[in-house]
């Protein structure tokens, strides 16, 4: 259906003390790939005002950006192309709306920022374990939209795991409140999960109600060598068995990606001298008796018994765990920093993970001399699958080869069952794989519940369906 | 949209190795309350078969009644009015078609009952956690379609959150493959999600992929005894922040209950000579080198202290675990022999729990002298809430009554922020419910993707949505 831009005229029919001056902040994104156009920029005070400027879109035939913090990876909050949109950002609901300790929920607003939202669950002796590099600008409305998924998915899941609860406005611009704080509630169809993950296609999420956890008594970290991708799973598969549900977090770690903190970002402490081939970093969080440092240790025991690790370090201070995960957050600064060709966010079933990193070694190489860097939530199944130009080469030499490297290796992905978009989400930049991996009839499905939800499509046209 | 029987002409159009005289159990269903009418009875082989039924349905306009074990308490398997359905039971598609202990996922067919889905599980060394009553006899396509809850939803979530992927026949006679094993993949709208708890008005579930866990090294059951529901709920904070998330289940059992089972199953043995007020079930399954009995006995001891147990036993061997979960799986058969004159799956934030407790016992006393059992799984708010006629009184007796209880019952439910359907779901016994008590923009969202899927309007009609 044809939409109209977001032009002047338009403007005088919304909300005019929610407009602002369009500030090229709004237009951009993290890597730079893409540029937004000018269009017509709200920042809503309530959800009543967000209701309107939807009806308002609706009954122009505008098309709507819902904006959050900006921090997405795939061209999700912004419109390179097509009539200019109606920018929405919800960073003026910021409110947390609830904390009710005793259920674990707390109800925040859309515009949140997630950094905030933790602090507000610990105000309340409570965990709200969402956590991802972003979490100082990223908001819990674009978060919940993009299904979040970061280091604490093994322990807690992902963002819709997070999530009891939504108060949206769905694209006929009608409020749909539905913040509950229950945790069974059988009463017809999954409207929340279906706009989780939606990338603002099928309405706006202004409000959540949040699952928290106990905070666990002590935390351990530590990182550990161990000789193969697979050793790491077994380690894994043993920490489970050994420990349960508190390990929050295992990440592996490559040697390529501690080269690059070599060479790029030096300051950054490594605990091991030789950098070894892989590495696990890992946590836990245990309640109160059982100390986590000795958990990691007897693990640690375990593994060398069974040939799943060979040396090691367990944090044994709260400044030591933070050097350990400021080594696994400046990654992806590094792999920045070093310029990646092609950079791929995948998940794989585990059984076949050290299948894929040998058999996505050998594509590449046969490319060309690239650099590898593979990292990511071991646990999840979900790899940041690198690959860099030579060093001392830019990247701009091959980029006339990142499309069929790209495309090598998620046919490989797909081949394998796994998912070409493990935590990112589809945005703009990834509907062509989506068209070319998608199960057709889930596709189907998926037109079909846009158009019946958003007929004219003002709702972030362009995202996850084209 | 008018829909046709399916009569002997429309048979003629389908497979003929599946059909099936149709035997009265598949008009039937547990409390007696509905009685189907007659039909087509199907019984498909695989995947195909069940596609090729939808599509001959689909052609003729004939409604299709999916059946699973049969077990579902709100007339989501039988239709009683309106056109003869095509009753597809999925009872011969009962393969695990792959189990990967490494993955800790199961592929199951939608018809295999859940105490096999369990037991090939641990046949694997892992543990299915979804547990019900009617395990043994309900089938996990059906699970699936009423997102079953269950003892184990406090650890390890309800069928929703055990499963990672579906294969579906959706209303068009189209096969979603989306058996997938992936814990993350953010490719899209979640038609998984949508489909569980759509109780089959979206399509059929044909198979999943299911979430296993670790099998806890050791288990301990306890029933302690607590002077009030605002004690239980202080108890399972207390157990939740000292032993973190391996309480797997966290009981409440009232009075009445324990009397009930004197009245009617005097055989079921009582840990306690005085049937006190107020109860709970615990269940901890610890890690290897933890011992579950002295968890459970140092959570009495602190409970003790801070005056939220008085009593309480622990079971020290596995059949007095069995006892204590024998008492417990017992209450349903009781409630069932004294005949409940109206009752109620309901569920509500843990805050308003007592206060809940409290009026909805003023209530139902205003109505008369009835006798109320309270119980159910107080860790996920879900209480199942029945009233029963006084002693020596039939139900019949009060049978008048019956509907405005209720109905006064689910405004304070409502009033409360709860859910007058926690785990039982909609099917055609709370349609009117669902009118009443649903937000207006979710059930026109519900409508619009229902006729967005099932323009003809085949798939199981009268559930959920009239």
């Amino acid at each position: 259906m044809t939409l109209n831009p977001a032009d002047s005229e338009f403007a005088k029919m919304l909300p005019q003390g929610a407009l602002r001056p369009l500030e090229p902040r709004y237009l951009t994104e993290p890597r730079g790939k893409w540029t937004g156009q000018s269009g017509v920029l709200a920042l809503p005070r309530d959800t009543d005002e967000v209701a309107e400027l939807i009806r308002q879109a609706g009954k122009a035939r505008v098309p709507v950006v819902p904006y959050g913090g900006g921090t997405g990876l795939v061209c999700g909050q912004i419109r390179p192309e097509g009539p200019a949109p109606l920018i929405i950002s919800l960073e003026w609901m910021t409110a947390m709306r609830a904390v009710y300790p005793q259920e674990n929920v707390l109800v925040a607003e859309a515009g949140a920022i997630l950094a905030d939202v933790q602090a507000a669950a610990i105000a309340a002796d409570r965990l709200f374990p969402l956590s991802l590099a972003a979490e100082g600008s990223a908001r819990i409305g674009g978060n919940l939209s993009t299904n979040a998924g970061g280091v604490n998915v093994l322990r807690y899941g992902n963002a819709r795991d997070l999530c009891l609860g939504l108060e949206a406005v769905l694209p006929d611009g009608r409020i749909w409140h539905g913040l509950t704080r229950l945790r069974k509630d059988n009463t017809g169809y999954d409207l929340k999960n279906l706009l989780i993950g939606a990338e603002g296609t099928l309405g706006i999420i202004t409000a959540a109600a949040l699952k928290l956890s106990p905070i666990p008594a002590g935390f351990g970290t530590a990182m550990f060598v161990v000789p193969s991708a697979d050793a790491a799973l077994a380690l894994l598969a043993l920490a489970r068995s050994e420990l349960g549900e508190v390990v929050s977090a295992f990440e592996l770690i490559h040697q390529q990606g501690l080269v690059f903190l070599d060479e790029v970002l030096p300051q950054v402490r490594q605990p091991f001298d030789d950098r070894p081939e892989w590495c696990v970093l890992v946590e836990v969080g245990l309640p109160k008796g059982q100390p986590p440092q000795a958990a990691l240790e007897r693990l640690f025991e375990v593994g060398l018994e069974r040939g799943l690790t060979s040396d090691g370090v367990v944090a044994q201070s709260e400044s030591q765990r933070m050097e350990l995960w400021n080594l696994r957050e400046h990654l992806p600064e590094a792999n920045r920093l070093i310029g990646a060709v092609s950079s791929h966010d995948i998940s794989l079933p585990l059984g076949v993970l050290s299948e894929f990193i040998a058999r996505a070694g050998e594509i590449v190489a046969a490319f060309g001399p690239y650099r590898i860097n593979c990292f990511g939530h071991l646990g999840d199944g979900n790899l940041h699958y690198n690959v860099f130009p030579p060093k001392g080469r830019a990247r701009e030499d091959y980029a006339n080869q990142a499309g069929a490297i790209a495309q090598a290796i998620h046919d490989l992905v797909q081949e394998l069952d796994g998912s070409f978009s493990a935590e990112h989400g589809i945005g703009r930049m990834k509907t062509g794989e989506l068209e070319r991996y998608g199960d057709p009839v889930r596709l189907a499905a998926m037109r079909s519940i846009k158009a019946a939800l958003d007929p004219v499509g003002i709702m972030n046209p362009g995202a996850i369906l084209t």
